[in-house]
Parts: C-alpha cells; sequence; structure tokens
C-alpha cells in the first residue's frame, strides 16, 4: 500500500504524477528529452531506453526496469532477450562496443557520479561516442536514480503484470512522456 | 578537468546547464517548484533547501551541498550554524520534531527509495507532516540524487570559494531556479 494517499488503480510513477501535476510536468518533459526526442542514429531511443531499464535494475525498481524494459524491446522489434541480457551482463550481450562503454558510465554514476574515471570516458570516445552522448549518458543514469527512489519511496503499486507492462512499453516507444495535447517547447 | 567540453569558467550544475539548454529547463524548474514556489508555514523553503543541503552531503556532492546550504543559510538570518549540525547530525540539530521526521524520510530515500518505511512515514504524520509534505520530501531526496549525480559524474568545475557560494545561495533563495525571463506555468 502506498506511504500517502495517491489515486488508486494508478501502478508506479503515473500515481505520483496525478497526485502532484505541478512536479509531473518537468519529470515527464526531462524523459521525453533524454528518452524520446534526442534519440538518433548514433545513440537511439532503444539504446536510451536500454540505460534506463539497466540502471532501474541495478536500483531493484521493478516498475522503471519492467517498463522502460518493455519499452525497449519495442524498439528492438519485440524482442526481450535483448533488454534481459544487457541487465544480466552487459558487457557480454550483442550491444555495440560504444553502447557498452556507455552503459559502463551509466553504470558507476548509479553508485555515485565521482566513480566515473577520465579513462572509461575516453573508451566511450574511442567507440564514436560525442560529448553529447556521454552528457546524456551521465543525465539519463542520474534522471533514473531519481525515479526510481520517487517510484520506490511513495511505495507505489507495481503489479506483477506482464502484458501490461508490455502495452506501457509500446506507448511509452511510440508517443514518449509528455501528454500529445501539451507539445515541449525546447530552448530556455 | 569535466569529462566533456563544458563552457568555461561555469561553475557545477550551471555548466550542464549552458552545454544542453534543453534538459536545464525541466531540471531547473522541478528545483524551483519543490524548492523555491512550493514553500509555505508548514514546509518552508529553508527547510527544503536544508533537505537538499543534507542529501547533497550524504551524497558528498560538494557544489550542491554548499549552494544549497548557502541558499538555506540565506533564508535562516545567514546563519551558516543550523545548516552544519543538520548536515553533521540532524538530530540533535535546532529544528522541529517535524522536519526531523522528514529528515528520517529523506536519509532513507537516498539510500534506497524502498527502505522509506511505514512507521518513519508515521512518526512524520504524528509530528503534523501531510501527504504533500511527505511527497515533496521523498521527491527533493530522489531529485538531489540525481542533480549530485549530474555535476559529479561530469566532474563539473567546483571551485572552493566560500564568498561565490554566499552570493550564488542569497540568489537563489531570493530569485529561485528558473529565469525571470520565463515565468513557470503550472498544470499539465
Amino acid at each position: 500500500m502506498p506511504h500517502i494517499a495517491l489515486p488508486e488503480d494508478m501502478p508506479g510513477i503515473t500515481a505520483g504524477f496525478a497526485f502532484r501535476p505541478e512536479t509531473a510536468r518537468p519529470l515527464r518533459e526531462l524523459a521525453h528529452i533524454l528518452l524520446h526526442t534526442s534519440g538518433n542514429d548514433g545513440f537511439s531511443s532503444r539504446d536510451r531506453e536500454l540505460i534506463a531499464a539497466f540502471v532501474s535494475s541495478r536500483n531493484t525498481c521493478y516498475f522503471c526496469q519492467t517498463s522502460h524494459g518493455a519499452a525497449a524491446s519495442h524498439l528492438n522489434s519485440g524482442d526481450p532477450d535483448l533488454v534481459e541480457s544487457v541487465c544480466r551482463d552487459y558487457k557480454t550481450s550483442d550491444i555495440s562496443e560504444k553502447l557498452k562503454a556507455l552503459l559502463a558510465i551509466a553504470e558507476q554514476v548509479q553508485i555515485d557520479g565521482k566513480k566515473v574515471t577520465t579513462q572509461l570516458v575516453e573508451e566511450a570516445r574511442q567507440h564514436g561516442a560525442t560529448d553529447l552522448d556521454i552528457h546524456d549518458t551521465v543525465l539519463i543514469a542520474a534522471a533514473f536514480s531519481m525515479y526510481n527512489r520517487y517510484v520506490d519511496g511513495l511505495q507505489t503499486w507495481q503489479p506483477r503484470n506482464c502484458v501490461m507492462y508490455v502495452e506501457m512499453g509500446k506507448r511509452m516507444a511510440e508517443e514518449g512522456y509528455c501528454p500529445p495535447s501539451e507539445p515541449v517547447s525546447f530552448g530556455m
């Protein structure tokens, strides 16, 4: 049962969003930019969702790991095996060397930002990572250190319902994280 | 030296904001709502900044601890002793029982959201905390688990310059975290 009176029948972070729409807005916008609209050939939405699922698995946040894992799977032709292998041992999974190097950075950020070394950053660069790729990796890992704590710290309802997460992941992957009625305006 | 080519002479998170204005917008808006505009008699901006400084001290993030500590001090008649005592041992510091109970929740969120217990939440309630106070405490602690990792994960410049932080804290406490030219619009 949640620690506070959250709206019923809303899973995970969606209950927090409904309880406090003011903070939901920037929380959703941040995920929308980092995971959805910034994806490109060099650092795709699939790879960004994989980092989100990986960090959430390290934080053992069931809701975030499962929903973002489902989003990554949807962007990977619906195959869930890749997400599982990345969360189990990304170093031996079937992904690019560049993504492995970015996951190695995310792995340290999840523990403490100060554990990111010059060597890890250099390795990512050698595999083609740009400054923007490295920036976004650090911020995705940092942001999921927040989302995970928010979801678990309120003790939200996190149903063990595979079908629900598959549907949710599909919607997240296709539509992103901002309500369609409210387009995000970029720039300061 | 920062891990990526951040703008020079910009300390801490301000360099990340300048490097990536798209993500700066929601990051600033979130802090503005949680720390600045939501403060009220029951849960003031001073107390919210104290929680931000406390979580940052547990994450040993010099920039965030010092700047938000300076903001809390500015909101405490300029006296820095309270911030120091809260970061050292909040249980014996000169603050309300309610704030002690909220700090006890933040203390667990900094480690893992799942460590927040029903008992800790009940204690906060007994000292007058509302559901919104508890929600915002969880989210402030979660958000600083992000800001701290972002600032340290990029290895930003964090000068050891007390006067700079006093000035920065004064500005944060008085103006908040959004550029004055861009008022925050609330609601989804």
